[in-house]
């Protein structure tokens, strides 16, 4: 079935362009949309059919989409927007919606979709771009039964593991929303202690060593603070990201009409750290919130 | 030189008695000291040479001297308050002060100690009971070159790690507590975040399943909300001990000026969960101030 399966991957972002090599690589036919045709080039030279700044020109052809954009406004500008591509795609096409947005918004594009008898998988993604590109990104998806085996293929392409939470669309967005909101206050919190460290006098090479061989540890916290360490503020995940992300979990937490006294602080945090001019900075600059502390300065 | 080396540990809760017995499997000579005599015995049976109530009846045959109780009073209660032991250990003696206590209180308790020629480490410890039964606690201290030599067969017994901070008293205390501000935000944010998936209607070992195999993970989340899933908020470290902790961490920014917005956070939660009544539960069972969320019950 792999050698005749055709999909196309819209955005080819750290996750996207990961994802889409990764079907090309599995060995089904893959398409790529982007607006930067930099990154189209990029795929088209990995053994892309084909890749624009629209999907329509193909979308006949296809078996499913995958949406890797940065928010439910743009999934649902490329679907239903000027130029909308989903009255091109066949009936029964599978659209597998992997971009980081609220139950809410998946609920609203479900609906959508099936207006154009297209099926869609809510099934946002986890594991960073290196992940992504080695087809081992982990997937945290709800859907229909039908969507789930229509979108085999590229779950085998793409993921380390998927996690089938159930057919209700928007549980694979709230999945991947709690898991946002233990990423956010973990980068946060990481700052926080090591900004302690450092006015404190603690040599954070010690701290972070401390840290990272105790029950103190975190993923983020031993992935994030390396970056502090290296005084290096290049964006891996920017700042506003996390602005988003952690938006979209307040967002949550309001329409359930329920508290978040942690996260909501950390979503403050890291808006003062965008406010203060950070926000395309790695999002381990959300420490450049406390002030009179030195850091460490990037090696040369 | 260690089977004739001599060593007091005092207090036998979870992280003592491993320390002590940990000293007895190296050889050393053991004597413990606890107010609960069914500790006393235990350690009688393991090995120890005596223990009982007080230290002063051996004293003057002691090398060195661990302290595992609880807060900094304890501390000062034991070495310098009524049947006080300072005095009756010999000059030159070593004290390993590894309770969790400020940074403030470590430096008044070593210069105490040094109206009587007595030698301090300032040696928090990290692992739990299961490492500190097995010899193989984290230490993190600082001391005099002559305190850590002189200590240098304990800490071979005791720990799987030794970070030498530096010389000044106080270093080891605030990493310590800077390790504590991470672990007490983590329990914290694992509890908002599992309550928020109750809320949701997320089955919380699916939820669990996810955070622990992607970038949301933190050694807190896996060890504790294992609890939550079990509904078993018998004690390994009770919410209590986070108000403490949660509470030093908050001494410690105050004395510097310093501000906390999540740790100030948490230790409100924590505070929350003790005043409801769950203050020697669990410290999983700050996830209990949540209201309006079925957790597990326990399996009979």
């Amino acid at each position: 079935m792999s050698a005749q399966y055709n999909v196309c991957v819209i955005g080819l972002g750290s996750m996207g362009m990961g994802a889409a090599q990764s079907c090309i690589n599995a060995g089904l036919n893959t398409w790529g949309v982007d607006i930067n045709p930099q990154s189209c080039n990029a795929l088209k030279q990995a053994g892309a059919k084909d890749a624009g700044h629209s999907a329509i020109p193909f979308a006949q052809q296809l078996d499913a989409v995958v949406l890797l954009v940065v928010n439910a406004a743009q999934v649902n500008a490329i679907l239903f927007g000027e130029d909308a591509l989903a009255p091109h795609l066949n009936p029964g096409t599978a659209v597998m919606v992997s971009s980081t947005i609220s139950s809410a918004d998946a609920c609203q594009i479900a609906e959508k979709l099936a207006e154009y008898h297209l099926l869609m998988l809510d099934a946002p993604v986890s594991g960073g771009a290196i992940k992504a590109a080695a087809g081992e990104m982990t997937v945290m998806a709800s859907g229909s039964v039908t969507a789930f085996e229509q979108l085999a293929p590229i779950l085998d392409a793409v993921a380390g593991k998927v996690y089938r939470i159930g057919e209700a669309i928007g549980l694979g967005s709230t999945v991947k929303i709690v898991h946002q909101l233990l990423a956010g206050v973990h980068i946060a919190v990481a700052a926080e202690a090591m900004a302690l460290a450092a006015k404190a006098g603690i040599p954070l090479d010690t701290m972070y060593d401390v840290v990272t061989h105790a029950a103190g540890n975190s993923w983020m916290f031993e992935n994030r603070m390396q970056h502090v360490l290296d005084g290096d503020f290049s964006p891996k995940s920017a700042v506003d990201i996390f602005v988003k992300d952690l938006g979209l979990v307040s967002d949550t937490a309001r329409s359930l009409k329920f508290p978040l006294p942690l996260a909501s602080t950390a979503l403050n945090m890291f808006t003062s750290a965008s406010n203060a001019g950070f926000g395309r900075e790695d999002d381990s600059a959300v420490i450049k919130i406390f002030s009179g502390i030195t850091l460490p300065e990037k090696k040369q």
